[in-house]
């Protein structure tokens, strides 16, 4: 694009409330200027994902206008092309908008409108605000509210953002499956409570998180399952006022082969409007992948504590030095990570249900927090997932020598032997064997219980990995 | 019972740490007393529904073990009439731990350990105490583990007040339609944002509680399914250690004939018996279910306002006297405690969050606090929805005067006369009108913009409570 | 009491609603009648604390009342005698009403005004139910709304539990400063990220529990001072309605007397009527206490961990047999104990705050909330940190040989050699020793980097745990 | 700055981990460049006043090591000149690092050492990269870990940002006790759990607001008082490894003559390093006054909400178009933004509390996290504030004449007459006003309770909002 496509007299826009000056090179016009100067509150902006999938909607509400006959031929092509051009993220820098401004999206909304009337305009070879020959509430947001398009918007940047997340769980899966088989043969002391407990291998440990993170799998497809009903054609409360019945069913198509997503429109829309508890329960869902992410990376940060002087059954790759002071160390800084991720995630979760808590009537009015906060978990999730399986788990190695140690130093083959000799005996046995620094067996042979071949047999350990009682 | 079944005489136990007396009436034996001395901190006692799940899971094994000839058939009998004692309630006075107590459940499990056995020793005719004829652990808690019984038990229990629960959601459910019914006809003001919006019919508002809670009960559905995978045959770690393969089969079988729900054993059982975002994830579906009841009642907590100074669009029935000191003050103290059950529920789901979270390697020892705030989420929102739907929902009356009178009172129809004008107009004829306090159709007619005729025939309210542009 | 004392006629009352049968043995009457009813939520209960708390505050009323000639001398003995009584606990099986009651405490007001008027009825020779003689509201509640004395009486039950949990703090304290210098000299491995960082003194790290538990401490004298205005006086509103404006200096003046709390009536009372700021203040100073449990207890589940193939540096106290099928296993199950009170505590935070944030107006409704998770968290606090003191700290035994040994293990000495050989030198030499698996100070010596004699000088472990660079 | 003066050769890097590219123009090194690549996670960056922070304490160290005798006079002056700039903002596009880091702030620290180095070699007239000449942790870090930096520097930059927090909210007490002057003559209905309740002024209830704010103003204070207290000096674990006992008393006397805080040095050192309950304690404080911030937010939109439809008794200014559908429509989107705001800060309140409750031994891991969310809660209260007053709060504008008419329709009155007729006869005038629709005048004096000139003067509204048995 030329400097001189771009550059557009300076302009004044007024609304009910006023004039106000527009900066040289916005496509935006009054109500975003007046947006950008109610919300400055923060460094977070409203996501990416959000606008394009707004774009995506006032191109099928174009479309579907115009087939309906409510919106002329010269109007639809040029805000088409302005849409796609959004789409492909050719006016990134024009939406700043604060992501935690008030007003229930409608700021956010309206910027798209402006900046696509704009464009539109431009395309038609007319100067930016001429809104008498293109308009952003009567031509762009036709048959439309904020309170249709930004739920229904918030659900496709949120399946958008799901596509990918699910392929970076489905890596992770396989990734700890690699692992669960190099490690099949590593057999090592299991812990309960951080006490000793039987023994397991290192490769059952990986098979456990692999399928924890299997079930995430199966929750990020309910996911796509929750967020496919829209209430596009609700428009102010879902009541569709201002819209033609045929309207909401050809938008709805429209906007599934413009997204490529599934989508449906709701029976009840003046429910969809008002409610937000399907982002609470997609949140929630996202929470449950969190806590397994935590649960498995605190376990690897557990495992390969020390070297020296913690558990240190596992080696992390080594990914940068750890400490300005300490020379050599290494920390587990990509657990670290996902232990923060899935904090900020679960907080973001609380947020979600607060806001979603919050709405009254005929409209939630917070749905620019639930937008920031449910596509930021997302983001974050899936980026966290794709480092944790390149610099993390694919270069975890096993210590078996260590693995092999610390078992013998434990009680943990003492199980095996309730079958034979009952809880009590068996619990005397272990206190004694602990008191007296004896190893176990030695004791159970000098005590004349079983003779040195039966315990051979009863204690093999690998078989204690498995279901049955030893024999 | 007679007083002399129950009187025996008082009797000390011991184990590896040493002795203790046990009250005369107890059935329960040492490592109950320990329990109860090292966990009393609060007022919360285990859930009665864990108790009765747990021992419906003892008596499963006991047949299991029987089955499998690892239980002797004068053993097995008592044992399982111990345990239909225990799920019939006999002995819930025996039950009084802590339910905030350490050790992953394993205090819960001794616990009904020995009231069985204590029980079953008596069915036969012996003492309390005389563990050599029947043990704790080596018989009633045999092929066992606290690590596989109580990640069962706990999805038993849930699963037992899921039933009451979701019907009491398919109940308020139709007590919402019949209000939708009953004010099909009552036209009244939307509101977004708390300020006067469009057209809609209060049956429209109870339509969209009502469809909300639908959603609820296909939540209710599906946590059904995500807890019907158990770990009971895995043992100590979920290797199944000490317990046959045909033991993991046929215990399953067992308890879903007892239990009467479709449980089936997980594949991976080492995950089960570690991991407990499941509960995480049911707990984010009471949730967002939470969500729901609590828009509904702060809703209806605004409609109801006034009755004189404020919305006044319904009245909520009157139940108790609202004030000490104010008479004749009636306020919505149904939906009030509606609003408390929510937060209790949200506050709840972060504390099984934060518990899930914290497992480490084989084992989550907070399963006691998981399941003390998941099994209370449960019983209080049933309860609460139950008193909701008699108290409060059944009972609503429209004031339909009111309704219209507000309507009236507002801009609502300015929205049905943009296709007309378009935006920019519309809104500086809102803004004239709330300026000079004229009636907007007296100003549009003064302006020449509308003749009364045409207006009466636009300004269609019950039109607009539909999708359309109402010509 | 004799059994004729209590017994009285099956009695009828009626309030605006209708007639109510009130059992029999009850002191309470249609209101507390009707709230049950409506209430019967949960197993919670309304702490007994605040029901003392609210008959103080009843006591006071009556005494100020009859100071300023409101109340007669036949009417204020009785009632005095009354609240003595319940603050006495002899009428706690009377106060049963469900702790998650909507209605802003009205109904527990309500509760305790019923129970005094029928017993002071009693008192004076009447039937219960004669309330022209003795009226729950117009005597009892003279002067008073459950407005301003809910606030009131939730300060003084809360600075009622202070007192105690404070001294265990203390004790807490003291217990952990007996560990610092019990261990004082054992040398250990300090870690960082669980991996191996530079020497410290266990005895160090139980003097950094100590100073954490003096700051919650002296969070707890700031609950004191935050708790102690009060709203007494200010009505249903804050304005003072129904009360001459001596009563509400009079009445503060008699709490504190009977109390023995140095309350002061709050300059605006109109703010501390609707705001529950204090209380989510108050909550967060109990959150900042339980985080530091939180990470003591897990510490030391940590330092405990294994026996054989854990940290094992220390020995937590036995105190019940730590598993049903793995016999010998110790758990540090008051560590948990302490890990799940700790959560309960940060949940009951937020619920605290979300019941704050949703005061509307003139009232907050969500008083009940706030009161049954403060005082619990108050409770479990004091009862948790009294056993984790007894049953845990003070018999914690330390395992010097294995202290030493990790540390010998461990690389934890070469950061005292970055003065002499600098950071990417000493990373080096640090991961040289790793890979070869070659002590460290061999290394130096054999690269002639230091002789054994200037290594020992520098390597002096004991100075590695003070300020210095070690020479 | 020249272009020149920043175009450096491309060069190299090396750690123990291997070579780097460094990008030209970066002043960072190899250290930074690896966290780059392993904490690109969200949009979040560091923040830019906890950079300025550690430049603040790298300054103070320099100075301290040059007056120690440990840094040569020719290394400390560009050091301390490149930190001097740091702080001005000069270098604010290098800081690039993801807030989410793990690691324990390491590299953000490191970051600023590269950074430092490579600008002081720059000012020496040598290349960036010459680390022999002035090395990241040698010379920048000396006598420093990350562990004491960064505990210090967060409460560095929390000081900081407090300040403008303190004076905006003192600037919110201000304008709300300007409306309470400017209101003081209103009077109007008062409400209870949004029921009529009894007369208040509108003055009042912004006085109220203003008291509440008062206390936020003394949490604040109290903030002050808590962050004081830095570990500067304990470098790695708190024992003081590696600096001479007098670094660690003038380096905080150096840092406080730079910062111009009153810093003080930590008893316990150890203590400080590794317990983050001092930041749960900060947000906890801020949390409160976002509580109080969200009920004035939520009632003032309750206040204005209508204007036709609702309360209507207030007006609060126009600040931007409300809707892209309905014209005419404006929304409370300035307190909207508030109580997301409020939102934002409650849950960042969650993840500090989740992250300070997993610290471990030595060290919590999680403060990039803890830094990220308590000082984004600081910025973005102080902007939501100041948007508050200027677009909110100063234009508020009052409806007497609705406040008025509410009053008037209510029975606010009744409450004062119960020390006319007692609560039950006045419970029943009530209701039967109430059923009659007939005003509670006329009814007591078509009753002949009272005479039209005894009502007037009991009912005497204004006497009625101060404390009293209005006579």
């Amino acid at each position: 694009m030329s400097k001189d496509e771009f550059e557009v007299p300076k302009r004044i826009e007024s609304d009910a409330l006023g004039e106000k000056e527009i900066p040289e090179n916005a496509y935006y016009g009054i109500n975003t200027v007046r947006a950008m100067e109610n919300f400055s509150v923060s460094s977070f902006k409203v996501h990416p994902e959000l606008i394009k999938a707004i774009a995506a909607i006032k191109k099928a509400a174009a479309i579907t206008n115009f087939q309906l006959g409510l919106l002329a031929e010269e109007k639809v092509n040029p805000i088409v092309q302005a849409c796609d051009e959004i789409m492909a993220g050719k006016f990134d820098e024009q939406f700043q908008l604060d992501a935690l401004q008030g007003g229930a999206g409608t700021s956010t909304n309206m910027m798209v409108n402006e900046v696509i009337a704009n464009r539109a305009l431009e395309i038609m070879g007319h100067n930016r605000g001429e809104y008498h020959i293109i308009h952003p509430n009567d031509d762009v947001n036709k048959g439309q509210s904020t309170n249709d398009v930004y739920p229904t918007a918030l659900r496709i940047a949120a399946l958008k953002l799901l596509e990918p997340l699910t392929q970076s769980f489905a890596n992770l899966q396989s990734a700890l499956q690699e692992k669960e088989a190099e490690f099949a043969g590593i057999i090592k002391l299991g812990r309960t409570q951080l006490q000793d407990a039987v023994p397991i291998t290192l490769g059952q440990e990986f098979g456990a998180y692999a399928e924890a993170i299997s079930r995430d799998r199966w929750r990020l497809y309910k996911i796509e399952e929750r967020l496919k009903q829209i209430n596009l054609g609700g428009t102010a409360v879902g009541t569709g006022l201002n819209t033609p019945l045929q309207y909401i069913f050809k938008v709805c198509q429209n906007l599934r082969q413009i997204t490529r997503l599934s989508l449906a429109h709701a029976e009840n829309m003046i429910d969809i409007t008002q409610n937000m508890d399907i982002f609470v329960e997609v949140s929630g869902l996202l929470k449950a992948a969190a806590v397994n992410l935590n649960k498995i990376a605190s376990d690897l940060r557990l495992l390969s504590s020390g070297p020296g002087g913690g558990l240190g059954e596992i080696k992390l790759p080594k990914v940068q030095a750890g400490s300005s002071i300490m020379p050599g160390k290494v920390n587990p800084v990509i657990c670290e990570m996902i232990n923060q991720i899935s904090i900020e995630v679960i907080s973001s979760d609380q947020a979600i249900t607060m806001a979603a808590r919050d709405g009254q009537l005929e409209l939630n009015a917070f749905g620019p927090l639930i937008a920031h906060k449910l596509l930021n978990s997302m983001e974050i999730m899936k980026n966290g997932v794709d480092i944790f399986i390149e610099k993390c788990i694919k270069g975890i190695e096993a210590n078996s020598e260590r693995c092999k140690k610390l078992l013998d130093d434990s009680l943990g083959i003492i199980t095996a032997l309730v079958p034979y000799f009952g809880y009590d005996k068996c619990s005397q046995l272990a206190y004694q064997a602990l008191n007296s620094k004896k190893p176990l067996k030695k004791l159970i042979i000098e005590k004349g219980l079983l003779t040195e071949a039966e315990l051979e047999e009863i204690l093999n350990i690998e078989k204690m990995t498995k279901p049955g009682i030893v024999k």
